[in-house]
């Protein structure tokens, strides 16, 4: 069942943590999304081997609120009740199979501790200290992943990039029955932040006899979504679209980084592999999908002529509010534009609304053969583009400019071009929810910095 | 570096174990692979939760040696001295970990404790039964994996299915210089004996006009190897093919179960996905890189005028001893035939030795581009098919009597006739080793019953 607006929502609730309420914030009391944490306790940590604070956390403006140390304080089980549908907050898969009931009971719980107006948390206020971490203070890390996958959902994605390699055919005949998914790499999922070192990789001019190995010529980056399993299935049980949402437990920004010279050589006949699997950052928190509640839209509307989903993968319900409104934006900086102190230019600006399937398809679909979906999976959208060029999200896309025609580069406020990244370049992904009479939630940040291959002196 | 033949490998050896000195056994003295299991201890376990015994075990004739009982009995320990390289043997993923030096210095210490004319255990007979259990009490797992990589090795089986879609050109320009593989679901790898569930999916047949979802009609199995990753890598480092056998920790059998109709309507442009996720078998027991030592052989040798490997694939040794010579049969029985007391037929028997690419070769590859291997990863050969006919390792490729032809059914005893799987077949997928002047050993069994498709008459 989606969940539905309520007080956690109300735009007026203002929280203690100051920084929280200031407009430009990511995460004001309105939106509460999880993390990883644990807390860099210097010295200490390093003897023990164990952090002084951690496991599952509450973003709040510019801190982390610690559920373990709520828990401590007394100030989630009284309100909570004892509860086993509360999974482990020492455990964020264990923790992602909560029920959407006790989460969303658990959300106004946390909305409790941290809105201005509460009463538990007035009467205690030196508890505050010791439930709240700054940002800066703490380690995010990319949450339990042990299976990733990704789709490729947008059908704009899929067609630009499709006329590139079949300018009269781009879009193969099964992309409006199936949604196209292929599984990732899990261990090379990081938290943003981490540093990415360029790939080395099998690559073959058109022109050339033979393949070299070498640094990737034409790396990218790809704006995506993704979005995590909570509750899993049995094998050989699969989920039925109208249930799909509720093994959802919520959102994150994806740059699914991509060697594209690698890709082009290696990806026939059994898809992408080397050219994806050497690092995918994530943003590391969790926007619920409660959260998102006042940002549900309509299901792209198929156009005119294209078929219906088969019946598995259709839902009235699902076709009025599966989509999400959520606006994402890609920047760069380069090394010369941080040196001079040069704002990130932006890139592009697309939204997730645009999606071809909706994550509730995407989920069904991907448990319809019976495979098993575990806590804490991760599956992605594929790379988010319009219709307008300037929604783009990749460089693949936009710097294209026509079948046949050299490709058209994006110049720096540096005089810089890029027609793809370069080793220094930053690559910074936001993304956020707006609605007239609703408070802005954000995604945070998921951003990466390109380190030169190894061995290697570009 | 390769592992030597030593006295582990004596053909000569006994052990007290009586079922291991059997001829026929897949697990004599000589073999000793590992495998992860907990004992099945009636009404205790279920009361405390936790198995009597189990953890990492070694397998010996008809029965399981407990490493953990063995160090409790003071048998392990003193041989080995304490050692930080020996991986926590409660974990088996952590226990790949150990180095390729002290799982050598491991397998000479399990050797002496199950040696007939071993002296330790010899003057401790009563510790014989407080370490060994038979196979049929315990329950084998499918071992950790947390990443699972499905490679396209055999160039007999991409020609040959090359050759169903693309007559003229059955074999892609990267094949010979890429190591083709893709990333598989980590979550539905199952040991031998789990029962396969017929998957449901979208297929459309060639002259509709729309795909249809229901039971899988044409599911197949593969025969292929699988091998584990011991040590992993950092991200960003890649592995040397020198050094690349040091990373694995030894070979199983895998039953990669595919729906080819689904296969076919869902590969373009991004690979195999539902028609290959809903299930893969393996034999839950590792054999070890060592105890294959005497059965290594060159890597097999490429057709004249085939491009030799790139330089970061090719090592002089690799070329020289990079083969394994592991005899590979698939048997089916139907329910008809069990029904009847009949004995499996056997659709092919061929070898691991005719492969493109060697494991260290495979490995070399996937970690190229910096991607991190982690320990209790999984990667596997792709179907293992030779030059005959009959050594084909999947039905796909055994029914096919050439292009635009009707498939050849193969006939049962039962007069029942396949040309792919039905509901009620069991297929049994074995693997073992021979050479002259050495014990025979074996990779246990591999094996799956199909049921009928979730709500479906079949």
């Amino acid at each position: 069942m989606p969940y539905e607006i309520n007080e956690t929502h109300d735009p007026n609730l203002k929280s203690w943590v100051e920084s929280a309420n200031d407009p430009a914030t990511d995460f004001p009391i309105q939106n509460l999304p999880f993390c990883e944490f644990d807390t860099l306790a210097e010295g200490e940590e390093e003897l023990e081997g164990l952090p002084k604070d951690g496991g599952v956390g509450v973003l709040i403006g510019d801190h982390v609120l610690s559920l373990v140390s709520c828990e401590a304080e007394g100030l989630i089980e009284k309100e909570l009740g004892r509860s086993d549908e509360l999974g482990d907050i020492m455990d964020f898969a264990s923790f992602s199979t909560s029920t959407p009931r006790i989460l969303s009971r658990l959300r106004r719980v946390v909305s409790g501790i941290l809105r201005k107006d509460g009463k538990r948390i007035a009467r205690r206020p030196a508890a505050k200290s010791r439930i709240l971490y700054r940002q800066s203070d703490v380690r995010f890390s990319e949450m339990i992943v042990c299976n990733y996958t990704d789709f490729y959902a947008s059908i704009h994605h899929a067609t630009t990039v499709g006329a590139m390699f079949r300018p009269d055919n781009p879009l193969l005949p099964n992309y409006k029955w199936v949604p196209i998914g292929y599984h990732g790499r899990a261990s090379s999922i990081v938290p943003s932040g981490t540093t990415i070192t360029r790939p080395r990789g099998q690559t073959k001019a058109d022109d050339a006899a033979a393949p070299t190995f070498g640094p990737c010529k034409l790396l990218d980056y790809e704006m995506e979504v993704g979005f995590f399993v909570g509750r899993g299935n049995d094998i050989g049980a699969p989920i039925n679209i109208e249930q799909a949402e509720d093994h959802i437990f919520g959102l994150c920004l994806v740059n699914d980084w991509s060697a594209r010279d690698m890709q082009k050589w290696e990806y026939q006949p059994l898809g992408p592999f080397l050219a994806k699997n050497f690092a995918t950052t994530v943003s590391p928190y969790v926007v619920t999908m409660e959260a998102l509640a006042p940002f549900r839209c309509p299901a792209m509307k198929r156009p005119d002529g294209d078929p219906a989903p088969l019946p598995h993968l259709f839902s009235e319900r699902d076709q009025k509010l599966g989509g999400i409104d959520i606006t994402l934006e890609v920047f760069l900086t380069s090394k010369q534009m941080r040196d001079r102190n040069l704002s990130p230019i932006r890139l592009s600006k697309g939204s997730f609304k645009d999606m071809y399937w909706t994550i509730a398809q995407l989920l069904t679909h991907h448990a319809s053969n019976g495979c098993n979906m575990q806590p804490g999976d991760l599956l992605a959208s594929g790379t988010i583009s319009g219709q307008s060029p300037d929604s783009r999200g990749c460089l693949l896309e936009l710097t294209w400019d026509g079948p046949g025609k050299p490709r058209k580069p994006i110049e720096l406020p540096t005089g810089e071009k890029r027609t793809f990244l370069e080793d220094g370049d930053e690559v910074i992904m936001k993304g956020y929810c707006e609605r007239e009479g609703f408070r802005r939630i954000g995604f945070g940040e998921c951003r990466g910095i390109i380190a030169p291959a190894p061995g290697s002196a570009r």
